[in-house]
């Protein structure tokens, strides 16, 4: 994603750096002692089947540009760019590719394999879609093998047709089959770029974590990872989207498009944007007809996919896969998406804070005060306002299931850092990742001087930690406890990073959980007005 | 585009930096000792009318983020994205805004004015659309005020319409006004951004070069601009696209959309994909009745446009205008684009280099090979086969053109570097651009330790002292002469930059010109399959 500025000429020639795969010979670059496959397809799929291995083939293909990623079921409107950097990339449907990042192409080497898969929920988002995701640095600096999935999204990936037929018996979680296939592929392959097949951790934020929770419950998955990272990847429980609810998402797409049982292989050869449009319309009337949110998902058939862990037992196969689970202050709650007043927050006086106390929280808004005094001493009242709710105790009970039914340890990690954006910004939802990717430096709205650099060396050596052991302690880390026997044990990951315990109880009691705020529109405060998404 | 690795804390607070516009304050940003504002609206327009002056505001907008760029009439697919990484960015409509880089945000400091006009064709692109434009190392090593504009394009800024109604009259060239729109935001407002409204540089590379040209034949713009620089933004002069060219491509279009005179009005309602769907149809259809390419073009009324110097007298009112004009070595005929056989260039045999001579030049092989000799001593044969003459021929001619028609000086450049892309290759079409831009360190194709850095201080300084004086010449520079009295001068722009005269004539001479292969397709040799553009 982002360019370095270079020291050393980038090597790219025919015969070198080349690595055999198993259907043939891929080659790619060397680039300040880090090497780079980009676009390296790791299966085939016709729309509505599933992945199948890629054909072998004689030579050497070239890997030193991305491959497509999966349309997306909106055009995009500019609103985050200055907090979470994008990298818009082409759009295809043949998306089964995935990037890797090695100091090694040397099968001797077995260095830890950490693959991360992308949010955007189930609809939007690539590999490469976020500046922060650019796995050089992390390679670099962790000595690991760094790999980043594309994958099909929304209704190309989750529309459940098996009651069309049976060769669409899977189609629900076809996204999630893809993923399947690209481990599958890491499980094969990886060894000659320097890694582990056999200590794979999977990792991803927002709906990337929903992503790994869904790959724990996903016997396919099985034997294929070993560690697991949620970041920002959980919410409150709700009921398992089962293939009754997906059915009738499905039917309204098919009857939106004309189709019937006899004439449903028509769908796979529909223009994607028609394909969308319909989508678009039967999520809208899903989400009228059941009263709060209705999109794309993975199905829980009980077959393919066993249900959130939240909601479901954990499965038995992977309790024993080590986790590292959090979340961070502000999310989509903290103070540039919501602007409760001018200027910065930092700045304003006592009287305005204590009248946006009283608008927001009424008769608690003493409570709050005093609970944010009890969980951040150091910190500012005004910030409760910006406090993220449903989030942090998502992630931090899901720790506290994983302890109760016997799994392997669960650390639980929360980010608060107050970013320099905007004279003082609560982090927000994406803002660690360039913390844990070891890009810190780039990432204009969040640098500081100095504390990043600290900060990012703490938090990638305790990724990386976590990655060749389970356990995320290293010697640049205070010491962090597992989630066990209710002793609330929490990494805060800030300016002074230190273990607390059961910290913020009193917080998340007394704030009262706000309805999600994903992508509240910020563009009308910029000189361009913004408008509603583009129709496609 | 690209980030920068930080050092500072980038400053973007309420109330720092911010600059007062004619229609009021915008925010930016502060990065490493230069000011940005990004996406600064500079007109408003409706679809198929003249732009107009933004709506003054009250209080202070964010300029911090990318405004978007014009919707294209492709969807592209990635083919060349190794040798020029594309940043591609969410398009709309609503697509008038302007960048601005800066040391200085005080109306005192008067610094030349240096506005980036990018290519595409006047079909597709941006502003930012590749990351050789990001203007952060230009304006802080050469402190100067660098602009980069959008504009609208394809069937949005070239159908002309003007049969349909007065109110129409000057849509076929309606990208070139929102230019001239952009210039007088400029003209207005660029003092207090620390830039000299009488001394404003234009340049462009491709498309840009060609809209460059445009603006010298355009009345609207005169005045606005002072000095103007064309890179590899001409080709073989061809009949002027008359209104009545024009004019029966828009037939088509109108047609294909079911509209008359009547009911024209509609069209601009209509979503811009369906336009964009006839807009193709239509180009399509003339191409194949014409038998060449028919594209989206300024339309030369001889009122709004007086049509490209080269096929037409130079205007008498941009006389004046010292120009800064060249090309590449290989532009399209380079050997990435052009694979002839197996492996780099550099490790072919002789037999193989014969045989490729043979094969492409014929009997001529032997003189092709003697006037590659002649003209670069130090160079290998084989880079023959890859030497670009159509536009190298076009650069120099206009050159001579301007000197014979009494204008300003017009220093001529040709850009050779051979980047070590592939162990070997001739710069391609927009290689020079990280050079003049001072961001060779951050183009992974093309960069060399030490001869990039000493290149691209000798490139960037030439455009500074240009855009300063207009004359190009510079300590760190060999003496460069403007092309006058068929003295044949060229700065040769590589490891040993140098000015020869006549140098390579009769290459030019011997080398049989080929026709332009833009965008030849190189997707099948990597992992991805390529396959045809996406329909839209």
């Amino acid at each position: 994603m982002y360019p370095l500025k270079l020291t050393r000429s980038v090597v790219s020639n025919p015969d070198f750096p080349v690595v055999q795969t198993k259907a043939g010979k891929i080659r790619g670059l060397l680039e300040e002692g880090v090497f780079l496959f980009r676009g390296v397809q790791y299966a085939k799929a016709e729309r509505y089947h599933m992945p199948e291995p890629v054909e072998p083939w004689e030579g050497t293909k070239e890997a030193i540009i991305y491959g497509p990623v999966s349309p997306e079921i909106h055009t995009p409107i500019a609103h985050d760019e200055y907090n979470v950097p994008h990298y818009h990339y082409i759009q295809d449907e043949e998306c089964h590719y995935l990037n890797i990042w090695t100091k090694h192409i040397d099968n001797s080497v077995k260095r830890p394999v950490m693959v991360w898969i992308h949010g955007g929920g189930f609809a939007t988002g690539s590999s490469i879609e976020l500046y922060a995701y650019d796995g050089q640095e992390l390679a670099d600096f962790g000595d690991v093998v760094v790999v980043s999935l594309n994958h099909r999204l929304n209704v190309l990936g989750y529309l459940d047709l098996s009651d069309y037929g049976e060769e669409y018996k899977y189609t629900g979680n076809l996204g999630q089959a893809d993923m399947v296939a690209a481990l599958q592929w890491v499980h094969d392959n990886i060894e000659n770029f320097g890694g582990d097949p056999n200590n794979v951790t999977i990792m991803g934020q927002s709906g990337g974590g929903g992503k790994v929770s869904a790959l724990l419950q996903t016997p396919a998955a099985d034997g294929l990872f070993h560690k697991a990272v949620i970041q920002s990847g959980l919410g409150k429980g709700r009921p398992n989207f089962t293939h009754e609810k997906a059915a009738a998402l499905t039917d309204m797409v098919v009857k939106e498009l004309g189709l019937t049982k006899e004439t449903i292989k028509e769908i796979e050869m529909i223009p994607y944007y028609k394909l969308a449009r319909a989508a678009q319309k039967a999520t809208a009337e899903a989400t009228k007809a059941a009263g709060s949110r209705v999109s794309w998902t993975p199905v829980v058939d009980f077959d393919y996919y066993m249900g959130s862990g939240m909601e479901n037992p954990f499965r038995e196969e992977t309790k024993h896969i080590p986790m590292l689970v959090g979340s961070l202050l502000g999310e989509f709650d903290q103070n540039y998406n919501n602007v409760l007043a001018p200027g910065s927050k930092n700045d304003w006086d006592d009287a305005l804070v204590n009248k946006l106390f009283d608008e927001q929280f009424g008769d608690k808004a003493e409570a709050v005060k005093a609970a944010q005094k009890k969980a951040y001493p150091k910190a500012k009242v005004v910030d409760a306002l910006f406090t993220n709710v449903g989030m942090r105790i998502a992630h931090r009970d899901f720790c506290a299931k994983r302890a109760e039914e016997g799994c392997a340890p669960a650390y639980n990690w929360l980010f608060t850092l107050e970013c320099p954006f905007n004279n003082g910004t609560i982090p927000w939802h994406n803002a660690e990742e360039a913390y844990m990717f070891h890009n810190a430096n780039y990432l204009e709205a969040s640098y500081i001087p100095g504390v990043s650099e600290q900060l990012q060396d703490q938090m990638t050596g305790a990724w990386v930690a976590f990655a060749e052991t389970g356990d995320p302690n290293h010697p640049g880390l205070p010491k962090w406890d597992p989630v066990k026997d209710d002793n609330g044990a929490c990494m805060i990951f800030d300016r002074e990073t230190r273990q607390e315990c059961h910290h913020d109880d009193d917080l998340m009691a007394a704030i009262p959980e706000k309805p999600m705020s994903i992508g509240t529109a910020r563009a009308p405060k910029s000189t361009f007005g913004g408008g509603p998404r583009q129709s496609i």
